[in-house]
């Protein structure tokens, strides 16, 4: 268990300048993190947005993360940082208490004889690596995952319970992967062929890059030919369905729920919001933003913002609304005719006299 | 094996008033419940919505759940009771054959030694339960589950194969966690820096009243900083994304496909349709029905039924009239240009002569 | 390891007729298939779509599979065939290296010997194959499957790793399941009674026939009281899910994300495309296309392609066009009023002289 820091390491471990209340001790050592309004005196909290600033003045954590224009607000200790979310984030990491489990290879996982087991990773009870896996240092193969043959784990990668990578994929280091995620599965491939389908096996495989985090129960799935690829450091939250031969560019995100059809491209720096969906073989541009359930149709040439959908309201004027919408182009031919009729009526002379 | 109830003592179990038919026997045993059409002369049925009502004088049932008012139409052994609806619920608990397990640790599951199981849990191959875990009496922990270290599963609740908890997550008393379900799973927090993000530690749990429900490969996110908490009662189907810090109250439920994102309240009583989705930080009002892949944007601050979307059509019409909705604010726009206009030409004394 | 063919036997095997380049060799064994564009000269491509014919010139591919109209145009040896996407369907198979395991049950698996598994089916580390269960001959259940009580596995079907059957689910022969699927799982019903929800025990099984392959994550749940039935060659995608009673009529196919609600009917050579949704109790005619996020909220009488939606945009027009759609009923009523008194001013005398 790591132990937590008194103020004074704390302040050191963020790098902030910390400025001490009158009567607060550099050497307590705060239990935890918490937002400005529930925090206890025993807790640190941060200001990481304008909006929550009314919150400071009533605080009563035992010292806040804020940069140093709001630093004269702050009722108690201050610890002073360029980026207060930032520091809180770097801050989770020394109160996190996520278990980790000690090295080796537990006696009820299944581990082939021809598997590469790095010394230093973990493999947790009921775990399956499969012949010519490799799993490098400090990886933690949690209980009850698949690795399967030939597939690679990068060193300090940690598979959380029940994750599943099929043969033949690349995860790269320090990666996370949540519960029953799946890596690899084949893409949906099928010929159609009097009037069956015949299945395209998919030959490719999955490469995952180095930092990526992977949510619970995402797909994604083994290319066609080649392989579907995800860059450095992208983050993808749960329930996500990435398909076969999809590119994603290095450091971007992808929210809940959201579904990259086959063959798409998503640059790098991109934000997906939750239910996000791109359908296959378009391009989206390097740091494009998708709302929450925007489908996008076509390509993406440039960065910016886009959205697609409609307002929600109240079931009975919503149905009303939308009623309508099956009348728009009738409306919108309407609405031309008026014009023109009116037109006509205003300036009778254009085309002939109306007296 | 439960042993089935003769007519006489299903009657008795469900408060019904047994009114038999001429010849009928109450010793009779039925094998088990069908709907009015499809009824054996061996099976039992029920009749809970107006709109079946023409199937009840047709029915081979030996036996028929009927409310008072319409107990004379019925041709067969009429089953008297307040709310047939939930008397048919009642009923499929005696017919009900998914097996359960007896108590005690298989010898192929993997139980921590500093874990706490009661010796009336159920423990399947290949489950694996981590230590401080506790499992309650008649709590079954399926096939290839894992429990966290510190987690709880309350008295008399279900996990299905597969289902993960992960560390620090309570379940209550009487809960049904479907497979694959994933509680605690990490919630998607990431602080940008310098165009690349830094994981902000979930370092809260997950709360889960008693009599919950919860649908096969759901996703219930850990908390931020405090908890995830689902109410007593609520249902919640297959496929849903609870996200960090999501408030769910008491007695709601949730379809298929739904998705609730970070820090969003939702009221008791609620209902949520299949692929429903809310937004982050918004609140939810008590009974509110939220229909079918309606996207929630902001807060509701009265119960009633919301919707958004559009009504579906051949695909010809639907694109002429999507395109439509491109320029629906140039249309606005051109529609009360042509007001003033008409305006001006219905009162032309207003604005000045035209002649 | 299956050796991989000459080109001439690969001819042989795909019904192909091998027109040889000049100083091409039959004996050539072929190390694998690409496209057109990025095929090296030990590789085998295909022409499927005329979109793709500008690549045929330059391809460095040995052997590419074309259609006769097109044979010459080809630049390298010629596969000539009627058909080169399914041909190419059909040569994957030959390629595809997906690690198949030898016959017998594992050590580390857990076989209740109740359970009748074929001499011939491979059952996996972890897997648990509960009593009465039935595994045909061929079959292989994944590392970590759970097949329930009197549950059949056909002969030839694969479960992937992780897959969960519950109790009482058939399913056909040659069937392929990614992992994390769930067949079997309650559907959702529960009847309200005094503002809580009383389970209605689903009674029913799942019923998959011959030939169908279903995507990871994918949810089919059990019939509340007959089964749900998937039919033969339907092929579903990863994340769909399939609600208790639904039919899938033989030979659709269903897209990631979809999502079929309770009782629906899908008929035969249906395609949903990804995220398309249907709701509950309603018929979906033979041949109906149903395209990507489109919610069928009727029934469909006729073959035909069926979409709902609005188009994508920058978020800003977007925004301009949504607000719009709150006032679609109240624009279409000033429309009218505009039409009739702009009849008015045109035909005066209709209603009374102007002048």
């Amino acid at each position: 268990m790591k132990e937590r820091p008194t103020l004074a390491r704390l302040a050191e471990q963020l790098g902030a300048d910390l400025r001490l209340a009158p009567g607060a001790d550099t050497e307590q050592v705060p239990t935890g993190l918490n937002t400005l309004q529930d925090a206890t005196p025993a807790q640190v909290s941060f200001l990481a947005s304008a909006s929550y600033r009314r919150f400071l003045v009533d605080t009563r954590a035992c010292a806040v993360l804020v940069s140093e224009e709001l630093a004269a607000e702050c009722p108690v200790s201050a610890l002073v940082v360029e980026n207060p979310y930032h520091a809180f984030a770097l801050a989770t990491a020394l109160y996190d208490r996520t278990p980790r489990p000690a090295p080796g290879i537990h006696p009820a996982a299944v581990v082939d004889p021809d598997a590469d087991v790095d010394p230093e990773a973990s493999i947790a009870p009921g775990a399956v690596v499969e012949a010519f896996a490799r799993i490098g240092a400090g990886a933690v193969v949690g209980a009850n995952c698949v690795v399967g043959e030939s597939s690679e784990i990068g060193a300090g990668t940690r598979l959380h319970p029940g994750a599943v990578i099929y043969h033949g994929c690349f995860i790269g280091r320090d990666c996370v992967v949540h519960s029953q995620a799946v890596i690899g599965a084949d893409g949906f491939g099928f010929a159609p062929h009097r009037r069956r389908w015949t299945k395209i096996h998919q030959l490719g495989g999955v490469e995952i890059a180095d930092e990526v985090e992977i949510g619970a129960v995402t797909c994604i799935d083994r290319g066609a030919l080649g392989n579907t690829v995800i860059g450095r450091g992208v983050k993808i939250d749960n329930q996500v369905q990435i398909a076969h031969n999809v590119q994603i560019g290095d450091y971007s995100a992808i929210a809940a729920c959201s579904a990259v059809a086959g063959s798409a491209t998503i640059g790098k720096h991109c934000t997906l919001a939750g239910g996000a969906g791109v359908v296959g073989h378009v391009t989206v541009a390097d740091g494009s933003h998708i709302t929450a359930r925007t489908l996008v149709t076509k390509s993406i040439d440039s960065a910016g913002s886009y959205s697609s959908g409609t307002p929600f309201s109240d079931s009975r004027n919503w149905r009303r609304n939308a009623v309508r919408y099956s009348q728009l182009d009738q409306m919108a031919r309407r609405l031309k005719v008026l014009e023109k009729q009116l037109e006509a009526l205003r300036q009778p002379g254009r085309d002939g006299e109306k007296d």
